[in-house]
C-alpha cells in the first residue's frame, strides 16, 4: 500500500468506501472534531435519538406501568439475540444485564464453583484492571481459597500466549482475558486459547468489550464457554448502558448465578419465597433493568448488523493499515512509537501511540485540535477506530495534528501533570 | 372524619390540598386516567422529559466522552447526597449504583463477612421475595454456612413484631427487612427494631424501596446500619433506574464491596492491577453506571425535597384515611377486604385490597375502567397514593369503578386465569 500523506488521498479513499454512507445514521454537530473514542464512548445513533424520545414521553410518560407488557419485560432476551447474531452465539445464549464488572463477577462466580477442586485462575497483565479487581473480589467472597495469576506480557503489546499456554495445567478452573486488550489492540485468537484450555479442562471467560462491533468473534465456532462485554463502545448504546453475558447453551444449566434476583426466578408473579431459576439464559438475569439506557442499546446493534461484521472489519484493518503507514511516514520521525500489534490479524479496531510527551500531546488535542482520541497512562494515546462512522479524513486530520502538537510545540504549553480522570 | 362520597367533596379536599401544584409538574396525557401504581413506576416529572433530550443529544450526541468529566463521574455521588437529605443521612453515606438486587447482595455479603462466628439471618415472609432469593443466593455463595429464617407474618398485614424481637439472639449476624412491606403497606418501627438488633449485635439493612419518597425515613437518627432501595417507585426516577444504597459512615472501612470495581477503585485512572478500595461511599461502587437512567433520578428527588416528606406523610396519611373511609362505606359492603394496617402510623402510602374475584376485578380496571392499580397475587389490589400527583378526585373515582366493577359485573366478562406478569 503506497499511502499518501495529503487531504485529496484520504478523500479518495472514502469515496471508494462502501459503509462511508452509515456516517449519516449519526448525530454529528461539529464535522471539525476528530472523534477517535469509539472505542470508549460510542457515538448517538440518529435512531436513538428518535428512540429515545418515545421512550421518555411515550413508553413512560403515557404508557407508564403497563409498558412492562408492551416489551420492557422482553428487552434483555430481545437485545441479546441480536447481539448474538453478532457475536457468533445462538439465540437464547446472549442476554444484556448490569455493568461488565457485575456480569464477571456472576459468570466467574459460577464458573469457579462449578469447577470444584481447581484453584487457580488466570489472566494477563494486559487485561483491563477492573477485571482483575472483580476477579480479585470474587476470590475473597469464595473464601480465598483460589490464586489469581497475572501473566506478564512479554513487551507490553502482545498477550503472553507461550506462557499462558503452559500455565495450562489439570489445576487451573478458569481463565479470563480480554479478547482485544484495551492499551494496545492485541486480538487473542478464541479459538486456539479455548482449546487448549479446555484441553487442560479450564474454562475460558472472555471480556469482549473492545471486540463486540469492532472485529469479527465466533462464539461457537470457537467453543466457548463464556463471555461479558460493555455496549456503550463499538455498539454505540450510549453511556454506560447495561452489559451482556454469554454463557454455552450447554452450561447454563450446570452454572448458578449467584446473584439470584426475581429477573431470573421462574414464574416470578407467583411471589414464591423460594428461588427457583428460570431455565435457559434468563436466570443469570438479576434486579430490574434500566429501562432507558437497556431499551437505546437496540439501534447500534441494528445498525452494525445492517452493515454486516465481514465489511466493517474489513474497513477497520484497511483503517489501521493507513494509520500505520501515516505513523511510519509523519510521525514516527516525531517521536511517536506505535504500541499495538503491527500484525494487522492480531489487532483490534484501535491502534495506541506512545510518546515521551504523550500526556501533554494529549491534552493539546483535546483543548486546542479538535481531535478526541483517549489516554490511557502513562503515555498511550489510544486512536479508536469506529468504521461505521470513522473516515480516511478523520484519520488524516488526526496524524496531521499530531504532526502539528509536536511541531509547532503546542503540546508545551500544557502542564505535564498526570490526569484525575481522562 | 365524616367522608362524604361523592365527587364534590373529593374536590373540595383537592382545593384544600397545599401540594396540589405539584400534579402539573408531572407530564400527564390522561386526565381520565386514575394511575395508582406510582408505588410501582412513579410518573414522569416533566423536569426529566426536558432533561432527557439534553441528556441525549446534548450530553451524549455533542459533548461525547468529554461530558465524563463535565458531571457523569460525580452523579452517583451527587444524587446521592440528595437522597441523604430525604432519608435523614448524611452526605457520603448514600450513593446511586446497579439495581437493588445487586446493592443487596453487596450489602448483606459485606455485613455476613463483617459478622464472622455469627450464623442466622432473620427476615419475614412480607419481605420482597427478590430479596429473599437474592439473600439465599449469598449465603450459597459464603459457603453454606448461615441459615435463613423467614419468620411469618401474624396475619399476612403487620409485622412479626414480637417473634422477630424474640429470635434476636448474639447469633444473628444481619436482619433484613422491608421497611414498608410490599403487599400490605406495613411499616416497620426502624428505630425500635435497630435498636433491639443492636442489642443483640446484630445489624440491621432496611430495603426502603416502598419508603423511599413515600413516608418519613431518619436513617442516622434510628442509628440504621445498612438500606437499599429502588428510585422508580415514589422517587420518579424512571423504569428500572438504578438503585440506592446507604452505608452508616462509621460502618463504610469495615465494610468490604464484594463486587470490587472500578468505579470504586481510589484513583482508577493509575490502572494499578491490585484492588485497593476509596474511602468512603465510593467504593460500594462497582462498574459503570447507566448514565441516562441515573441522570434521571435528580428532578424527582428534587420534587421531593421542594414538597417536604413532612408536608408529603401529612398528604399521604389524608388520602388513605379518606380512601379507608370510602373502603368502609362503598367496598366493604361489596366483599371488598382491607388487607393493610388500620392504623395509619403503621403503614406506608399505599392500601391493599382483597377480593374473591381480585384478579378479575383488577383486570376489568385495567382494560376497560382507566384504572391502572397494581395486582399482586393471589388477590391483592394496590392502590398506591403518590401524594405529588395522586387528587382526591382519583381517590374517589377509583372507588367509584370498584363499586362499578362488581355492581355491574364488570369483572365477569374477564377470565379468572392468573397473570404471567402484571
Amino acid at each position: 500500500m503506497t499511502v499518501r500523506f495529503d487531504r485529496d488521498y484520504a478523500r479518495t479513499l472514502d469515496r471508494q468506501d462502501l459503509l462511508a454512507a452509515f456516517r449519516d445514521r449519526f448525530v454529528i454537530d461539529d464535522p471539525a472534531l476528530v472523534y477517535l473514542d469509539g472505542n470508549s464512548l460510542g457515538r448517538l445513533p440518529r435512531a436513538s435519538q428518535a428512540l429515545a424520545g418515545d421512550l421518555v414521553t411515550g413508553q413512560w410518560g403515557e404508557r407508564l406501568i403497563r409498558s412492562w407488557n408492551e416489551g420492557w419485560f422482553d428487552l434483555p432476551e430481545r437485545i441479546g439475540d441480536k447481539l448474538a447474531r453478532l457475536l457468533g452465539a445462538d439465540a437464547g445464549e446472549i442476554i444484556i444485564a448490569d455493568s461488565t464488572s457485575v456480569n464477571l463477577f456472576k459468570l466467574a462466580v459460577a464458573a469457579l464453583r462449578h469447577q470444584a477442586g481447581r484453584t487457580r485462575i488466570l489472566t494477563d497483565d494486559l487485561n483491563f484492571p477492573s477485571d482483575v479487581y472483580v476477579l480479585q473480589g470474587a476470590i475473597e467472597t469464595l473464601g480465598g481459597r483460589h490464586a489469581l495469576e497475572i501473566i506478564p506480557s512479554p513487551d507490553g503489546i502482545h498477550g503472553p500466549v507461550d506462557a499462558l499456554l503452559a500455565s495450562l495445567r489439570e489445576d487451573v478452573a478458569l481463565v479470563v482475558l480480554s479478547h482485544t486488550v484495551f492499551k494496545s489492540g492485541y486480538l487473542y485468537d478464541m479459538a486456539a486459547i479455548t482449546a487448549a484450555a479446555h484441553a487442560a479442562g479450564a474454562l475460558v471467560l472472555w471480556d469482549l468489550s473492545h471486540s463486540a462491533g469492532s472485529v469479527p468473534v465466533d462464539l461457537n465456532g470457537a467453543g466457548a464457554d463464556l463471555a461479558i462485554g460493555c455496549t456503550y463502545k463499538y455498539l454505540n448504546g450510549g453511556p454506560g448502558a447495561p452489559a451482556f453475558l454469554f454463557v454455552r447453551r450447554n452450561l447454563q444449566e450446570r452454572l448458578a448465578n449467584p446473584i439470584s434476583g426475581w429477573m431470573g426466578q421462574h414464574a416470578p408473579f407467583d411471589f414464591a419465597l423460594a428461588y427457583a431459576p428460570e431455565p435457559g439464559i434468563r436466570h443469570f438475569l438479576t434486579g430490574t433493568p434500566p429501562v432507558l439506557s437497556l431499551a437505546l442499546i437496540e439501534p447500534g446493534v441494528d445498525l452494525l448488523l445492517e452493515a454486516g461484521m465481514d465489511a466493517l472489519r474489513a474497513k477497520s484493518v484497511a483503517q489501521s493499515e493507513y494509520l500505520v503507514a501515516l505513523w511510519e511516514q509523519v510521525l514516527r520521525p516525531r517521536g511517536y512509537v506505535l504500541k499495538s500489534p503491527r500484525d494487522a490479524a492480531r489487532r483490534g479496531s484501535h491502534l495506541s501511540l506512545g510518546h515521551a510527551e504523550g500526556w501533554r500531546i494529549n491534552q493539546a488535542l483535546i483543548r486546542e485540535l479538535n481531535v478526541l482520541p483517549d489516554f490511557r497512562a502513562p503515555d498511550n494515546i489510544r486512536l479508536g477506530i469506529a468504521p461505521l462512522y470513522t473516515t480516511f479524513a478523520d484519520l488524516h486530520e488526526a496524524v496531521e495534528r499530531l504532526r502539528r502538537a509536536v511541531d509547532d510545540q503546542i503540546y508545551a504549553r500544557y502542564a505535564s501533570q498526570r490526569p484525575v480522570v481522562t
